[in-house]
C-alpha cells in the first residue's frame, strides 16, 4: 500500500534518462499565419516571389531618364522633358532609370523643373533587394515573433508548418472538483491541469484536458490508454505521491516501463515518468507548487528537447537578503521577490512548500539551489530567474516583515502609481535586520504597544539609523477562551501559544507574570501555532482552553475575550531612502486618507 | 497635394503630447480565467475562501492526538490506540491535533506502532495558511502569468476583470491586396495590419482588422467614422506619407485635431496622430519596418500608458562590431544581430530602411541611437534590446560578409544542432576586419579566383592569424549583353557596373585592361547597381548594353554571356575558435556532403 521514495533520482540524471528514452519527435502541423506567433518553424520557409518584384521608387517624385538630367545646376535649371509622376513603392516604368524627389522639383509654366542632375538608379530599389524569389526567409527551428508574421505574408506565406506536440492532461483524484465549484471540506479545486495547459500552450504545445478521473485503477487505466492513443505526451495530474489512494503508479507500471519515480527535487519529488507505447507518461505531483516545478523543470525540458521554445524569464545576479538552508542532495527551487534598494538588487525568499501557492503568486522570480549546495548566506550573490519582465524590478518595492492584511490594501492603493508592493514574510527581528542591511525598501513590524517593545524589538538593532514610521494597522489582543477562566485557576488551563517575538506571546507572558504563574507550569505553553486563526480553532476544537488572539478573531469564533492590550503594525522606512520615487509613493499611500480609512 | 515634413516633432515631445492628449481609459472587460494569461488585472482579486479550508495533513500517515503519543521512544514503542489513516491534503478530524508520517509507523498484530512521540500540530497545515478568505490574491495592474491561473482557480476565481483596449485597424491603399493573393506588379500585400494585430494582441489589446479601403477620401472618412465609434484607438495603416495618393491626413484633419504629423524617428517619420471624438487616430507609415517602429515606440507606449503591459525584450550591453552613422536630430532604430564571440557579445547592424523587412527578420535585436548622438564607433559599447529570448544568444553564430544564397542553406543544415546562423551583410573588407576584431564567428568572402585576390583582399589584413577556409559556393562570372559585342567596339558600349571590391568589377577591370581600354572612356562605368539581378535588368531594359554578372543570371535573362572567370564564396574561421561548440558545428555543416550537394 505505502511506498517510500527510496531511490530518488538526481535531477540531471532524470533529465538525461528522459532524453535518452524520448528522442525528438519531429511532428509537424500546419497553422495559418495569424496563429503562428510563438510557434517554432518545422521547415525552412522560402519567399514565393521577389520583393520588390520590380525596380521601385524609394521616394515620391518623378521617374526620369538620368541622361536627360545631365547638366542641371543651380544656375542652369532644366525642365523634365520625359518624366512620370511616381510615388514611393511604385514601379519605375521600363524607360526610366532614376527618381527625382518631389521636393527637388518645381512646377513652372506647366513644366516640371530641376536644378540638379540625377545619378543613374538614384532613389530606386532594385527588384529582389529585400528578398529574391526562392530565398530563405526563416530556417527551421525559428520561433515566430509578432513582426515575423508581416514579413512572411509579404513574401507570400499564409500557412506554415510548425513543430507540434500534442499533450493530453488527465486530472485524477476523487477529491477533485472542477474550477468554479466551491469545494466542500476535503475537496480540492482541480487547477493543476489549468496551469499545465496555460504554461505548455505558451511553449507552443497543443493541449487537451480530459475530465477528472476518480481514484479507481480501472478508470485511470481506461483514461490513460485513451490519452496515449491521442497524444504525444500524457500528463497524469496528481496520483504520483505515495498516499493510499494513489493508484497511478501501479497502473502506469502495469502498462509500461517506469523511467524514474521520485526525483531529488523540492518541491516536486514524487514525479513519475514512464513509457507506454513508446510515449512519455508523466505523473505530476498534486501540490500546486510541486506541479509548477515539474512543469517547468521536467516537462518544459522535454518539450525543449523536442524542439519547442522554452519560456524562461531573465536571469539576474542579486544578493540574497537572508540566509537560506537547503538539503544537500536536493535541487531546490525557492520563490523570491526581487527589488532594487539603493542601487543594489536583493532577493528575499518566500516560504517554501508545495502547497503554498500564494508564495509563487507573490514572488517575481525563483532561486535554484543546486543539489550540491547546503545553503546560502545572507548577502551572498545568487542568480535568480525572473517570472516578470525585468523592467518591472525597478518598480517593485520590497516590504519585509509581518504580512498584515492591511499591507495588501496598501499595495492596492499604491498600484495606481505603477509601483508594486511585494510583502515578504519575516519576524520582527528579520524585518529589522533587513532594514539594517538595506535589503528592503520598508519593514513592517507588528509590536505590542508596551513601554519597552519599540526599543527592545526595533531601535536597539538600528543604532544611528533615522527612521520614518507610519502606522498601517492596530488591533486589540486578548485571551480567548470558551469559558471565562476562573480567577486563580490559570494553571489548570491548557493553552495554545504563538511564536516567540509575537505580540500575542509578549502579552501572554506579561499576563502570566501578573497572575504570578510560572509559564513552565502552563500546559500547552510550548504548543505554538502559526496563525491567530489556528489559536481560535484549537480552542474551538477542544485541544486548548485558552490562547491569545485578536478580538476580531475571538468574536468570529464565538469565544470569550479578555483584552490585554494593542498591537500596532508599523511601516518603517530609512529616512535616507524616503525621497526615492517608489518609497515616497509608498509613504504617501500609507498616509493617505483613503488607505487610513480602509485599514 | 504634396507636403513635406517641415515640422518633425522629436520623439520624446511626441510621446509627451500623446500622453497629455489621451489620459488612461480605465476600460475593463471580464474574461474567463483560461483566456486571462498576459492580460492585466483591472481590479484587485480576493480569495473566495480560505486555503486550506481546514487544518490538513502535510504527509500521508495517521492522524493522532499528540498527548496519546507521549513517551514513545526507540526503546519503548507505543501502539496508536486512537488514530485515523490520513493522506496528504486531507482534513484532520476534529479530535486529532497531529499527524505521524506513515514512514514512522509499522503494523504489528493489527495495531499501528510508533517509536517517537508527536508534537502538537506536527505535520499539520492550519486553515488559511496559504490564503484566508477575503485576502488579496493579486492587486490591480498585475499581468497574469501562466501559473497565476492555477492559484486564481484554487482561490475560487474563474472570471476576472482585465484592462481592455479595443483597437480598430484600417488598411488603406488602392494598391493593397490581402495576404494570400499573389500581388500583380505594383500591388502590395497588405501585411502591416496583420503585424499590428499580432503585436498589439500580445500586449493584451483586443484588435479588429477592417477591410482594405481604397484611396478615396469619402471611403476613408466612412471607414474611419465607423471605427471611431467601435474602438478606443484607431490605426489607419499607410496613407500617412506625403505621396499624391495619401488622403488620410486630409480626412483625419477635417474630422478632428492633429496632435502631430511627422516625428523625428527613423524609420517611422511620417506617422500621424490625431484626436477624433476624443479618441486617438494614428496614421501608421506604410513601409513595414517603419510600421513596426511606430507600433513599438508610439502605439506600444500609448497602450503602456493606458495600463497594458509592454512587450520588451531583454536589454544587453554589447560592443558594436562596426561604425554606425546616425543623423543628429533623429531617434534611429537599427536592426542588429547579436552573438557572443570568444566571450564578448557583439552587435552587427543590418541594413536600415523602412522597406527592408528581411533585415528585421534576420536580426535578433535592435539598437536605439538617440537623437542627440551622431554616430557610434566600431568597438564602442552599446545597449541593445533583444527580440529573441536571451538564452538564444549563446546559440547564435554571426557570419559577416557576403550573404551568398548558399549560406542560407548552410544555416538550415546547421539548425539541427540548435545553432542559428545570422548572416550580416558586409563587403569583403568589412568581413575581414570583423574577423580581425573577433567580432564575428565566421566571415564569408566572395573573391575572384585570380592569383592575387586572396592575398590582396584577405591575407594582407590578417597577418599572423591562422585561418580555416571552407568553400561554400562557386559561380562563373562573365559579360552579359543582348548582342555579342563587336571586337574592338568596347568603347561604344554602355556598361552597368558593380561596386568596388566585388568580383564582377575585378573581372571587368581585368578584361578592360586586356582589351586595352581605359575605364574612364567607358560609358556607364560609374553606374553601380547593388545586385547582379539589376545588372541583367538594366541590360534587358535598355539602360546598358553590357555588364558583368553570373552565368546563371545572364541565362535566366536570356542574355549572351562571355565567361571571364570564377568567384568563390568561402567561409573563414579563426583556427583558435574552430574548436568552440557552435563554430565546430558550423564547419562540420559546411563540409558535410548534404550541404556540399545542395550548394
Amino acid at each position: 500500500m505505502s511506498r517510500r521514495y527510496l531511490n530518488l533520482t538526481p535531477l540531471p540524471d532524470a533529465l538525461a534518462a528522459m532524453r535518452r528514452a524520448f528522442p525528438p519527435l519531429n511532428h509537424t502541423e500546419t497553422v495559418p499565419l495569424r496563429l503562428s506567433v510563438g510557434r517554432v518553424t518545422a521547415e525552412p520557409l522560402y519567399a514565393e516571389y521577389s520583393i520588390p518584384q520590380a525596380d521601385i521608387a524609394t521616394f515620391d517624385g518623378y521617374a526620369v531618364r538620368s541622361e536627360d538630367t545631365l547638366g542641371a545646376q543651380d544656375q542652369q535649371p532644366l525642365p523634365l522633358t520625359r518624366s512620370a509622376r511616381i510615388n514611393t513603392g511604385e514601379i519605375l516604368p521600363p524607360s526610366f532609370d532614376a527618381v527625382v524627389m518631389v521636393e527637388d522639383t518645381w512646377d513652372e509654366g506647366g513644366e516640371i523643373w530641376i536644378r540638379k542632375s540625377a545619378a543613374p538608379w538614384q532613389h530606386v530599389r532594385h527588384a529582389g533587394e529585400d528578398i529574391r524569389a526562392g530565398e530563405l526567409i526563416l530556417p527551421k527551428g525559428h520561433q515566430i515573433r509578432p513582426f515575423d508574421t508581416g514579413a512572411l505574408a509579404t513574401y507570400g506565406i499564409t500557412r506554415l508548418g510548425v513543430r507540434s506536440v500534442r499533450v493530453g492532461i488527465i486530472p485524477t483524484g476523487s477529491d477533485l472538483v472542477p474550477p468554479g465549484v466551491v469545494p466542500a471540506p476535503g475537496q480540492t479545486v482541480e487547477t493543476n491541469t489549468l496551469m499545465a495547459e496555460a504554461y505548455l500552450t505558451r511553449m507552443g504545445a497543443t493541449c487537451h484536458r480530459y475530465e477528472i478521473v476518480p481514484d479507481d485503477p480501472d478508470l485511470i487505466r481506461e483514461a490513460l490508454l485513451g490519452a496515449v492513443a491521442e497524444n504525444d505526451l500524457i500528463i497524469l495530474s496528481a496520483g504520483s505521491s505515495a498516499g493510499s489512494r494513489d493508484y497511478s503508479s501501479d497502473v502506469v507500471g502495469a502498462l509500461g516501463e517506469i523511467i524514474f519515480h521520485g526525483i531529488a527535487v523540492r518541491p516536486g519529488k514524487p514525479v513519475l515518468l514512464a513509457r507506454i507505447d513508446g510515449k512519455p507518461v508523466l505523473g505530476m505531483p498534486g501540490y500546486p507548487v510541486a506541479a509548477q516545478t515539474i512543469l517547468r523543470e521536467v516537462v518544459g525540458e522535454l518539450l525543449h528537447w523536442w524542439g519547442l521554445s522554452p519560456i524562461q524569464g531573465e536571469q539576474l545576479d542579486v544578493r540574497l537578503s537572508r540566509k537560506l538552508t537547503s538539503d544537500i542532495g536536493f535541487d531546490e527551487f525557492i520563490p523570491v521577490s526581487v527589488g532594487r534598494v539603493d542601487g543594489t538588487c536583493w532577493a528575499t525568499p518566500h516560504p517554501r512548500g508545495g502547497g503554498i501557492q500564494m508564495a509563487v503568486v507573490r514572488a517575481n522570480g525563483y532561486l535554484h539551489v543546486p543539489a550540491g549546495q547546503e545553503g546560502i548566506g545572507a548577502g551572498e550573490e545568487v542568480r535568480v530567474r525572473l517570472t516578470v519582465p525585468p523592467e518591472r524590478i525597478a518598480h517593485t518595492l520590497i516590504c519585509t516583515g509581518t504580512r498584515y492584511p492591511a499591507l495588501n490594501e496598501l499595495g492596492n492603493c499604491l498600484s495606481d502609481t505603477g509601483y508594486l508592493l511585494h510583502c515578504c514574510n519575516a519576524s520582527t527581528m528579520g524585518a529589522v535586520l533587513a532594514l539594517r542591511a538595506k535589503a528592503c525598501h520598508a519593514a513592517s513590524v507588528c509590536i505590542p504597544e508596551t513601554e519597552s517593545a519599540w526599543d527592545d524589538q526595533v531601535l536597539r538593532y538600528l543604532p544611528g539609523v533615522d527612521l520614518l514610521r507610519v502606522q498601517v494597522a492596530r488591533a486589540e489582543l486578548g485571551i480567548a477562551s470558551r469559558e471565562a477562566p476562573d480567577a486563580g485557576a490559570v494553571e489548570s488551563l491548557r493553552f495554545v501559544n504563538r511564536p516567540k517575538g509575537s505580540a500575542a506571546r509578549v502579552f501572554l507572558d506579561a499576563w502570566l507574570e501578573e497572575q504570578g504563574v510560572d509559564p513552565a507550569r502552563i500546559a500547552g505553553y510550548d504548543h505554538e501555532v502559526r496563525t491567530s486563526g489556528a489559536v481560535a480553532a484549537a480552542i474551538e476544537n477542544g485541544f486548548a482552553d485558552a490562547g491569545v488572539c485578536p478580538a476580531d478573531t475571538a468574536r468570529k469564533a464565538g469565544l470569550r475575550f479578555i483584552p490585554l492590550g494593542y498591537e500596532t503594525c508599523d511601516l518603517l522606512v530609512r529616512e535616507e531612502l524616503a525621497g526615492d520615487d517608489g518609497v515616497a509613493d509608498l509613504i504617501r499611500a500609507a498616509q493617505s486618507p483613503e488607505f487610513q480609512e480602509r485599514s
